[in-house]
């Protein structure tokens, strides 16, 4: 199989360091080989371990034991950790858009993108709300039909809605959206996490989930319609569920994903309890994606104290997810 | 001390069988001597534990280490497990009636309050939204200068709106219910939970906080204002920030307690961590009252299969809220 490809996010943020370290843990926790794409200075500036630049993703294999491959963008001024700069976001761009087209191209098997900052983004010509919507356009598609999943070792959750406005998710949340984000999550929970028959919930809106519309009529205006559209579909998914219940270590196990109406109600439960190895995947791509479930951090940055745990995780799960979706394709063929 | 009044909730809930095990745990847990008050026979249909009728809680001490004193109130028709009736109810309602009486007369020191069917309860007269406002109500304190706090051990929230619909919370959460929930909040972390200067964080209402009025504007309108009076009156008070981030263990040692705009913010990262030990209890009255936080569970009632560990909890939170308003007192006194 082809190495992952590795953006290394805002070079002054903490990417660069937790790639540098997870690749110190490619042994430890059997990480498949991948190579980083960004600024090689940016990695020196926090790390001792040895890079080497690469041209070619097949160079990759016979290097990653001894060093870590690097696609080098140069930056055009020096990078301080914690700083970030123009000419740094100019380097996470050209990254994210050679990462995604390396993958397109299938010289990699997947995308694990370091974060970025969307601030700095916004300054060089960066036009999406996030990468994730940059790459599902680089992907021919549309920003709704591709979904975000938050994914920890405990839990599975889908946000329905994401970054709008409280007040905007009484109009977001449709019975069409539900049932887009569904069938989504349901194809990519098969392909990419090799769950033949993926169990699903929802959360309600509403606390305790409207009480049979004494707290609120959502429920039963747009969740309840969506669901029965999906059961008759033969999709295994129940709710609306009181989302305060849902996410103890008993209800958890009844599920392999929760989707949640609002941004908290995902986002809480895998930050809580997944805070150091929370995985945000993009579902409903022609290419697998995953990224650490967090931020830059730039005032953490070039001190040595950030944890590189969700960015190993994002690697192991990417690559389980390309190896997942082969499989699944091979057998899709077989059959 | 006086033993502590513990309401036994519906007859035919879990209420009896966790007092029950609860009892058994007095010693391996130093449980503070208390009494049930409710139906005997509801303990007797689902527990083999020795139980004393009592009629005037001065006789808790002599017999609590052999058998569990009950204030019998008996029930008019037969208590099945699983199957909750009006005499059940009745006898709930008379429960919770007697047990804030005998705390108000300083007959007992705390109340602590097993789970109730308010749907059973609207049938025999009951007219409150829930325990919580009753106990206010006939403690003479209204319903909003009651204050729901949830706590288990790794954590501590206040919901600042409860059971209203989403859309609502838009209208409700005004600076001035913000301002007057921590004061309550702050008064009563100090007098029962013995905090000299307790730390509050507020969570945003929006993704993210708001984004600095990017994604929603009532961060700006509502939570900062109300933070901002409060910090005035030398209050220890941040935020708004990301609920999502609020929650992680390094963020949850930097706070005594989370205020949150909704009922989900604050449930949800409670119910994740600590599902059988959270305990709800309620801020701002003349009295001591905790309740585990969970309800009757009817379908598990008879079946020997409820977890006590929530009435422990309540029961020591009880326990020590109460010694510590006595030495709160006495030390005012003093000063």
């Amino acid at each position: 199989m082809k190495p992952l490809a590795v953006t290394l996010g805002d070079p002054s943020g903490i990417g660069p360091e937790i790639v540098a370290k997870a690749w110190s843990r490619r042994k430890s926790d059997q990480i498949m080989p991948f190579f980083a794409i960004g600024s090689a200075a940016s990695i020196q500036a926090v790390s001792s371990i040895p890079v080497v630049a690469i041209t070619d993703p097949n160079e990759v294999i016979s290097i990653f034991d001894q060093a870590l491959p690097v696609w080098d963008i140069p930056s055009k001024e020096t990078i301080i950790p914690g700083k970030p700069n123009k000419a740094g976001a100019e380097v996470a761009f050209a990254a994210l858009e050679k990462g995604v087209a390396l993958v397109k191209q299938g010289q990699a098997s997947a995308l694990v993108t370091a974060p970025v900052s969307k601030a700095e983004l916004y300054q060089v010509g960066f036009t999406f709300p996030g990468q994730t919507e940059f790459v599902a356009n680089r992907c021919g598609i549309a920003a709704d039909d591709a979904v975000m999943m938050l994914a920890g070792p405990d839990l599975r959750t889908v946000p329905l809605t994401i970054h709008i406005p409280y007040r905007d998710v009484l109009e977001q949340l449709t019975p069409e959206l539900i049932i887009s984000r569904a069938r989504v999550t349901v194809e990519d929970l098969k392909r990419n996490f090799a769950i033949p028959s993926p169990r699903l919930v929802v959360a309600g809106l509403n606390p305790h989930a409207g009480e049979n519309g004494t707290i609120g009529r959502e429920e039963i205006d747009s969740i309840e319609p969506a669901i029965r559209q999906l059961q008759a579909e033969n999709i295994d998914i129940k709710g609306p569920f009181a989302a305060d219940t849902l996410f103890s270590p008993r209800a958890r196990a009844t599920y392999d994903v929760a989707l949640c109406p609002t941004h908290d109600q995902a986002l809480i439960p895998i930050k809580t309890i997944n805070f150091d190895n929370g995985v945000n995947t993009t579902l409903g791509l022609p290419i697998i994606r995953t990224s650490p479930d967090h931020g830059t951090a730039f005032p953490l940055a070039g001190k040595n104290k950030a944890d590189e745990g969700a960015m190993v995780a994002a690697l192991v799960m990417a690559a389980n997810s390309a190896h997942n979706r082969q499989a699944y394709a091979q057998n899709s063929i077989d059959g």
